[in-house]
C-alpha cells in the first residue's frame, strides 16, 4: 500500500481519531447521583451565582475548540468544513499528545466573517480557548480581531503558530551564522495569514527587545510583487504591512526585491524561488521555504544558489518549521496562568523559549524536535507571568 | 460532608467530567504522518469529492452534540449556558457509559430560536446527531422542527426522551393492572416540552397500533387549567394539543378535570396533585408524578388517595422515569442504521422495546433499570429497519 492507501485504511479502521472519555465512571446509582442529577444541581446553582466557578467545576477551564470553516485547508484550499474535519481531528490528537490539552474539532458550515464571529462568540460558555484553523485571509484577520474581547484566548494558528516557530528558527539560524547583531534585509513572499503574522512579529520587536531579530528592512511580496505604501487596491491588512515594512517604498517583483536580501521567508506556493534568485541574495542567505507540500525552493536548489541555512515545512528535510511545537504549549500556558488573550509579547516570548531549547544550533538543527523536546513545557515556562515584559 | 459538598469536592477534583482521548497514539514521525499531515491530506480530498465519506473516515458518523442554551436546566430554570455545562457534561458521561456514544457538550450563549437554529445548522459538518437539552418551551419546539431537514438526527430529549420512557412505563403499568385493552381517561398536567411530547405520542398511536395505549380521552392542563379548542391566548403549540386532545372541549382546573381519570401524568412542578384529588379519580388510578426534584405528589400521598401504581422521576422511589434508559440508545440506533431523523414511529418503537425489557412487571417494577438492563441494545434492536412500521 502507498502512503495514501495506508492513511485511508487507518482512518476507516478508526472511524474518527478521537473519542470522549469520562474522567469518572458510573458504576452505581450513587455514582450517578454525583455525576448527574441530583448532585449536579448544586454545581449548576453555584456557577449561576458565580460564573468563574465554571473554571473549577467543569471542562471550561481546560477545553479548546478547534474552529474552522474549511476555507483554507492545508495546501488544498477551500474544500469546505466537512472535508476539513480529519485535519481538525488530527490537531485534537496533537493537542492531547503534546500538551495534554483537550480539544474539540468544530468545522462550521458558515461563509462570512460575521457568521463566524457570531458563532464563536456563542461558544464562550463551553470553552476555555479557541484555536482558529485553516480560515482564509482576509476573513481570518477580521474574525480573530473581533473576538479578542470575549474573555477567553482566541488564537489563529496559521498566523501566530507559524510566526512563533519561524521566528524561533530564524533566531537560531542567525546564531549559527553569527549574525544576531547584524540588521537583516528580509523578504517575505506571501501576504496571507502566515506572512502577515511573521512580518508583524519581526517588525514589532526589532530594535525594541535585546533578544529580537535586528532589521534593516522587511519587504513583503504578494502575487503582484512588493507591498508598499500607496500601492493600489490593497486590503486593509496589506496596507497595515506596507505601513510597518518597506521603509524605502520599494516596488518590484520578488525577483527584483530579493537582490542583496539576507533572509527569504516563503509562505506562498511551491517553486516561487529559483537558484538564480538565491544567487542574487547576499552571501550565504537564510532561506525559509515554508510552502507545503512543495516548498518555494527545494533545499538542494537553495544550497546550489549559495544558501547558508535552509528550513522548510516538511519532515523529510532538516529544520522543519512545524506549528505543533507551538500551539499545544500556547494553550497549555493560557490554561496554566489563566490568560484571557494571547498577546504579542506572549507570542514573542514563546518564540524565544522554543529557540532556547536548542543549546548549540547547527545549520541542520535550528528547531526543537517534538519527539525529543518537551516544547509545551518550554512554552509554559516562557509564558510565566514573571517572564513577560 | 452532605451530598452537595461531596458533589462539589468531586467536581473540583475532576475539573470537568470528560476528556478527549486519541484513538491512535502518536509515538513516531511515521504515526504523525498518518494522523496528521501529509497523510490526512488524501482523506480531506476524498471527503471533498464525496461528503458521505466523512461517516467512514471521521468522528462525524458517531459524534453527538449536546446543545443547550441553559434556559430550562433541571428544576433550576433559566440559569444560563455556563451554569448548564456541568449537566451537559454529565449527559456526555451517560452517553458514553450506557451506549458507548461520544457526545460533546455545547452550551451556547444565544437567546432566540433563530440564533439557536442558525448555530446548530452550522454544526452539521462536524456531528452525526444533535441532542437538544434544557431549552425552554416554546422555543424548543420551533428549534427542533426547523432542524429536521439538516441531514442528521435532531432530538430534543426533554420532549421525546421523557415521552418514550413515560410511554413504556404506562404500558407496563396498564399491563400490571390488566387494563391494556381498556380505553384510558388521561390527564396530563404540564404543557411544556415533556407534556407536549407525551400527549402527542399517546394521541398519535391510540387506535392506530395494536400495542398502543388505548384512549377514551386526554386532557392537557397548563397553569390556567385544561387546554381546549378556542381557549384564548394559547401558543401555536398549545393549540396543536387542543386539536388532538380534549374531544369534548372540557374546560376547568386540574382539580375539576381530573375527576374519574384513570391516569395522571405530571410534568409540571412539585405539589400540584393532592391526596383528595387522587380520591376523585377512578379506582386505583395510575399516577406518574414526574416533576423533579419534588414530584406533583409524593408516592405515599398518592397511595393514600388510592393510587394503584405510582412512578416519579426520582431514584429513591420505585418506578423511576429516567431519560437515561432512552436517549443513549436512540442515538446509538441512529448511528447503527444511518437514520437522518428520529421519526414518531421510531420513538414509539423505542418505548415498546423498553417496556418489553420487563418480563413480568409488578406495581413497583414497570421500567428497566439502567444498571440491570442493556437499554441501549434493546432500543437498537427495536429500531432495526425491519421492526419499524
Amino acid at each position: 500500500m502507498d502512503h495514501d492507501e495506508r492513511a485511508r485504511a487507518l482512518h476507516e479502521a478508526l472511524r474518527g481519531k478521537i473519542s470522549i472519555t469520562p474522567k469518572r465512571t458510573i458504576e452505581s446509582r450513587d455514582d450517578l447521583s454525583f455525576v448527574y442529577t441530583p448532585g449536579v444541581g448544586c454545581i449548576s446553582r453555584d456557577i449561576a451565582k458565580d460564573v468563574t466557578l465554571a473554571n473549577v467545576y467543569t471542562t471550561k477551564g481546560s477545553m479548546v475548540a478547534i474552529v474552522s470553516d474549511g476555507s483554507a485547508v492545508l495546501g488544498l484550499g477551500d474544500i469546505g468544513p466537512t472535508a476539513a474535519l480529519p485535519v481538525m481531528e488530527g490537531k485534537s490528537v496533537l493537542f492531547k499528545r503534546f500538551a495534554d490539552v483537550d480539544a474539540v474539532p468544530l468545522c462550521l458550515d458558515v461563509h462570512t466573517a460575521d457568521q463566524l464571529i457570531a458563532h464563536i462568540r456563542a461558544l464562550e460558555p463551553t470553552f476555555g480557548g479557541i484555536n482558529l484553523e485553516d480560515i482564509k485571509a482576509p476573513i481570518c484577520f477580521e474574525v480573530e480581531r473581533a473576538l479578542q474581547d470575549i474573555g477567553i484566548p482566541v488564537f489563529h494558528d496559521d498566523q501566530h503558530g507559524t510566526a512563533i516557530v519561524a521566528y524561533a528558527g530564524l533566531l537560531n539560524a542567525l546564531k549559527v551564522m553569527n549574525r544576531l547583531d547584524q540588521p537583516q534585509r528580509i523578504v517575505i513572499n506571501g501576504a496571507g495569514a502566515a506572512g502577515h503574522a511573521i512580518a508583524t512579529m519581526i517588525a514589532e520587536h526589532a530594535g525594541k527587545d535585546a533578544d529580537a531579530i535586528r532589521v534593516e528592512n522587511i519587504i513583503v511580496c504578494d502575487s503582484r510583487g512588493a507591498l508598499y505604501k500607496g500601492r493600489e487596491s490593497m486590503t486593509v491588512y496589506k496596507n497595515e504591512l506596507a505601513e510597518i515594512t518597506n521603509i524605502d517604498t520599494i516596488s518590484g517583483s520578488l525577483g527584483e526585491v530579493i537582490r542583496d536580501a539576507t533572509i527569504f521567508i516563503g509562505v506562498s506556493v511551491g517553486g516561487m524561488l529559483t537558484t538564480d534568485m538565491v544567487q542574487t541574495m547576499s552571501s550565504e542567505p537564510i532561506i525559509f521555504a515554508l510552502a507545503n507540500p512543495d516548498p518555494e525552493i527545494m533545499p538542494d536548489e537553495a544550497h546550489a544558489g549559495g544558501a547558508g541555512i535552509v528550513a522548510t515545512g516538511r519532515s523529510d528535510f532538516p529544520n522543519q518549521v512545524n506549528n505543533v511545537v507551538a500551539f499545544p504549549g500556547i494553550f497549555k500556558a493560557a490554561f496554566t496562568y489563566g490568560y484571557k488573550q494571547i498577546t504579542d509579547d506572549m507570542k514573542y516570548c514563546a518564540a524565544l523559549g522554543l529557540a532556547r531549547l536548542i543549546d548549540e544550533p547547527t545549520p541542520t538543527n535550528i528547531l526543537p524536535d517534538i519527539f525529543e523536546h518537551d516544547t509545551a513545557a518550554a512554552i509554559v515556562d516562557a509564558l510565566d507571568p514573571k517572564s513577560l515584559h
